[in-house]
């Protein structure tokens, strides 16, 4: 099969596991909410972070279909921190994906409340698996981490206070990888986790999923500079003042680090015998056009 | 010993557990994403939830310095709704116990992150108890189902959609047991997790906590009425349009109520032999003052 089939067979399984879950919830009294949350998830994401969950179980042997519930809580997650961070106290967009952000379409104060139940809806989701409890465990506590003050919330601390100042190599390494690298660390150990995967089989995920993850933000920052408003779905130049790759490299050696941390990543799955299909997701993620 | 001084014994265990969980962060550079959490967890509160959780693990014959972490996750989490809660685009408060609210001092976008931190945080807290895996799985499914879309924040968005028009007494019940009676629930419910307790402890745990959460609220109710400004530390009259259970019975027909649920809530304890001090304790909640 080739890799964008697999890719669409993957985010067909986990917006069916979504629609399912929301489907729970249809006679609730807080419809809007639900509303809310639902117009979100379902607002055009490629699925990467939950695809790479479902992928890392299945390279380790694993049933994917038992790792539903964390790849479906990594979307949940991804998405609650969109909704937060497009809001008027954050970046302030009024789109995303070409579709009107979360607040412009139910209001400032539904959309913090959908992003906040999301984020703890997501946790009752890993904990709802047909897993082993020390899995569940496991996954809650690295979950967590790499999304809470250390991981992907204070990166973007860093990255708001970062606007005033001009950053260090080290400083924008930092921000990134806590930003866009933590939630994907998450999605791939998730993965290996639900598998009941060896230490060495973690680790090794970790270090792809790491390098991955800065290859895909060079990638964004100089789509963010090349790209066109049509490709995009959302505004384009937003970033030019902000402490982005393009800023420290230049374009010409952004490509270059692209190339160089995509080979870096590959280079880690090694110990995973049947790994065509993430080398191939891996090149085209940190080849795209947008 | 009083009441007053194992409340004060408790507290003390909470504060110092909390402030050496903050310690291990002072070398993050994200320093004001730190500053705006703490700023908020030690702004005053009087720790009963995480008190419950605490007390629960003893009543069931648990080690309640092994429920500490439990019991920070609950006060995390109580702490992140407050800042939420207290938003321009929620509630707009400026003043919560007497102080400047979160984003008065901090700023709207520190405030909604230092809020998601905390929600976060508290499952990483959850799971680094040192507890047996089951234990912490189940207490994660219990906390996130309790303050997520069926819990706490549906219970918020069914008080934001209430605003508009006059409720039935029973969709007032519902409301308020979603929005204070879920936290409270799993406030005593993870304190009987942390111990290892039985089903009937776990029942009768979450029996006592949905009455006393409505005596609790009730009371809340009625001193937003009748406190003064001083003693409350918020401004009062606030909830004069809002959908509360002084609007639905009248204050006198409210002091009724109160000692009823809470009469009710104790009775839920029997299956506890050493209940002395809870009992004394949810009569001093929900005979409070302010």
């Amino acid at each position: 099969m080739r890799t964008e089939e697999i890719s669409a067979e993957y985010r067909r399984f986990i917006e069916e596991y979504l629609h399912i879950w929301l489907k729970k919830f249809e006679n609730e009294p807080q419809k809007i909410l639900y509303d809310a949350m639902s117009y979100s998830l379902f607002a055009g994401g490629k699925r990467i972070r939950p695809i790479l969950t479902l992928e890392f179980c299945r390279m380790c042997c694993g049933d994917y279909t038992k790792a539903a519930p964390f790849a479906a809580a990594i979307e949940m997650i991804q998405t609650y921190s969109l909704i937060h961070d497009d809001l008027p106290a954050m970046d302030n967009d009024d789109y995303r994906r070409g579709k009107l952000t979360n607040h412009k379409v139910y209001g400032e104060g539904i959309a913090i409340l959908a992003g906040d139940a999301l984020l703890s809806d997501a946790f009752a989701c890993v904990a709802s698996a047909n897993l082993p409890a020390k899995d569940i465990a496991l996954a809650v506590g690295v979950l967590a981490e790499n999304i809470g003050s250390l991981g992907m919330v204070g990166g973007q601390v860093l990255d708001i206070l970062s606007e005033e100042r001009e950053l260090s190599e080290q400083e924008v390494l930092d921000i990134q990888s806590r930003k866009t690298g933590a939630l994907i660390n998450a999605s791939c150990a998730l993965g290996v986790i639900a598998a009941g995967g060896s230490e060495e089989q973690l680790r090794a995920a970790c270090g792809f999923a790491g390098l991955l993850g800065l290859a895909f933000q060079i990638r964004d920052d100089m789509l963010d500079v090349i790209g066109t408003q049509d490709e995009m779905g959302k505004g384009v130049g937003t970033d030019a003042e902000k402490n982005t790759f393009v800023r420290l490299y230049g374009l010409a050696k952004c490509e270059e680090l692209v190339d160089k941390y995509t080979a870096a990543a590959i280079s880690q799955l090694d110990v995973f015998t049947d790994n065509e299909y993430i080398i191939s997701l891996a090149k085209s993620l940190t080849g795209r056009k947008n």
